[in-house]
């Protein structure tokens, strides 16, 4: 494969994580440490940025500055500001004009790197920006680098960013059993989590099953259908054999007939990509239980935190998300283009959990989800099997903690540009 | 003043708190280091378990086990179990007869000491058993040691609980503004934060103003009267300067006469002394501001993580909690009764921040509230001034983990009695 000298740029999209800065520092550390790369540029607010030249030159503030690196990688939320903009489909009428505008910007500052930290929806970016250098013969290497809390990717085992809220949602699961237990009088509790479509992070409450032996009573994840009736039957069947039920709930699951529990009480609207945007799940069967069983209830939204809950991040999601980013800059030095990196988990039965980094073809990953398969999910549909568990367990392992000043983390910080 | 023998009784009453069960190793350290006490009895759900004989020998689980004594000062909730019963009044039928019942309990274990951690309304617990018991001339020496993570109790500087509680507020506030931070679109945030009718803990919201520079741009607390057309106003304001507004809101917040912003949306009740159970306050101002101001908004209810956050207690809320135990078993030897524990706070000027224990009269201090001052909230009632911070401030300091295993924290647990 021919050498490929010029800049890079690198940009940060979708839904913040408290492990995507940690990928951005990987790239960083990486494009810093090839040969073939000049500059490395970061766009601010991802291809909306771009669009707009709003490009900072990041080689200058990090160089021989480890600290800052370091300080970056423990810092939740895209540092470099996000955005939600889908690039146009050949078939709009602002497509030519809009990559048009991309090229020259990349002629300008003479980028032949591209590499997009994001989810499902930033796939689709890098699928479409592919499409056009190559049929317009710009020659560039174009990376998407996976980043979603929601672990909905196809192709990897699992996304940066997952781990660590993962880790904060079973680590304050924890907390909530605990604090639920110190009443005697009958209480149901429920917790809800995000997960629009897939209910990995849901299934992440249950985590303690395996080290505490204390995780939520009940679990419900968007993939089954939910039936209110029977969900009334077994909090009351468990009321009987004590008196704090916690359930843990996705903020997607719907009912049959495709009604969200949260529909009543929400008033979000859509987002750009025309997802439904949900709120309320907890707080309408907190109404339903209430209504239905009689006890006390209170409801949970675990909400921000769970995506940007840098002081307690998992280390083996940090570590893992700087390792992906760097190796994204390491597989564009090697030729690899309209590709998006991928996590593959080492197996072998009986060996202690271990990962190593590839790459996919971006076709094959962009616009699909990644539910949590049927056998995952017990028979009765209100709660994940073990072997869903033992999957979930490696990824928070280890703790990652931001460094402390006054009390109070010490987070990274772009100038404004 | 004449030396006691017997043995001593503790318990936890009120909400939990992430540092009651400090408090708990405290007194069990202390108790088991006196030699005046003999057995130290741990009752299950505070008086409520009491008046069933429910008591655990705690000697025989914590005697030589350091470990285990470590393990529980870094648990949430109140291990013992806590409850909400309030000992009836003089003027109250079942008065003679739960109160000798009681006393039959203290003779039986030979109970000659009396330790109850907990809030204001324990304190009333606390207070009336010393009455009783110099009426019936049963000698005993009672103790109240306080916790609630408001801070709203008189007579001592500050609550132990309050300092974990607001270190997990202010640290999470901090990477909930780096989320909002991310895109470009104009969006308002409110944070709804716990605290009925003190606003101690949203104040703790803007600590980050004396560190990092970057907090809540607008901060109300339940003390001042809330008027939504001037909440309006100010984000209007702040909009034209940037894009993302962050708001710090109590769960008390009150309008122009006595209406809650919470109450359309909620629908928990009284609690058992009376107090109106809140929630969606920041709910309800989420869709005020969505109709008058028609930008994104999104309402974020910290809950119960607030009060069980130990992934990222305090260091100086554990050591003073578990300091204060101690110091009251101390004080109890040296023939002090009927008095609660305080934290009183070394002032001198330029000196860093230290503390003694000390004790005062529980009359004092039951059934009042110690609320923000007036002066320690600006003029137009939008936010705390810096010197409200430079008091909560030393008080978030240091972090105290819990042991990790499998990437859970590892917490301690009675067995069932």
């Amino acid at each position: 494969m021919a050498l490929l000298y010029g800049n890079a740029v690198v940009g940060q999209s979708g839904g913040p994580t408290t492990a995507i800065n940690a990928t951005l520092a990987g790239v960083i550390y990486g494009a810093m440490n090839c040969d073939c790369i000049g500059k490395i540029y970061g766009m601010r607010n991802g291809v909306e940025g771009l669009l707009e030249e709003r490009l900072i030159e990041l080689n200058s503030i990090f160089e021989g500055c480890e600290d800052k690196l370091e300080s970056l990688k423990r810092t939740p939320a895209a540092a470099l500001g996000s955005c939600r903009k889908k690039l146009p489909s050949p078939d709009k009428s602002d497509y030519e004009k809009t990559f048009d505008k991309l090229i020259k910007i990349f002629e300008k500052y003479d980028i032949r790197y591209f590499f997009y930290i994001g989810g499902n929806d930033s796939m689709d970016t890098v699928a479409k920006l592919s499409e056009y250098t190559k049929s317009c013969g710009y020659e560039m290497r174009i990376i998407g680098v996976p980043k979603t809390i929601d672990n909905d990717l196809k192709g990897t085992d699992h996304t940066p960013g997952f781990g660590s809220a993962a880790k904060f949602i079973s680590v304050v699961m924890q907390e909530i059993i605990k604090d639920t237990q110190v009443y005697t009088i009958p209480a149901v509790t429920v917790v809800e989590i995000m997960g629009r479509d897939a209910g990995w992070l849901t299934a992440s409450a249950a985590l303690g099953r395996l080290v505490s032996g204390e995780a939520p009573d009940l679990v419900y994840l968007p993939e089954r259908e939910f039936d209110i009736d029977e969900f009334i039957d077994d909090i009351k069947e468990i009321l009987k054999t004590k008196p704090n039920v916690v359930v843990a709930v996705s903020e997607g699951i719907v009912c049959k007939g495709g009604q969200y529990i949260g529909d009543s009480t929400q008033g979000r609207g859509v987002d750009a990509f025309g997802h439904k945007a949900l709120s309320g799940t907890a707080k309408g069967l907190e109404m339903i239980v209430k209504e239905r069983v009689g006890c006390k209830v209170r409801s949970v939204e675990l909400n921000l935190p769970q995506r940007c809950g840098a002081h307690i991040a998992s280390e083996c999601d940090i570590s893992e998300s700087f390792g992906v980013g760097r190796a994204a800059v390491m597989a564009a030095e090697q030729g690899v283009s309209r590709e998006m990196m991928v996590i593959i988990r080492n197996n072998d039965a009986g060996e202690p959990y271990s990962s190593v980094f590839g790459h996919m073809d971006i076709e094959l990953i962009a616009n699909k989800t990644k539910f949590v398969p049927a056998h995952y999910i017990n028979e009765r549909g209100n709660n994940v099997t073990d072997e869903c568990l033992e999957y979930i367990l490696p990824l928070i392992s280890g703790e990652c903690y931001p460094a402390y000043k006054n009390g109070l983390p010490q987070f990274f910080t772009f100038d404004k540009n």
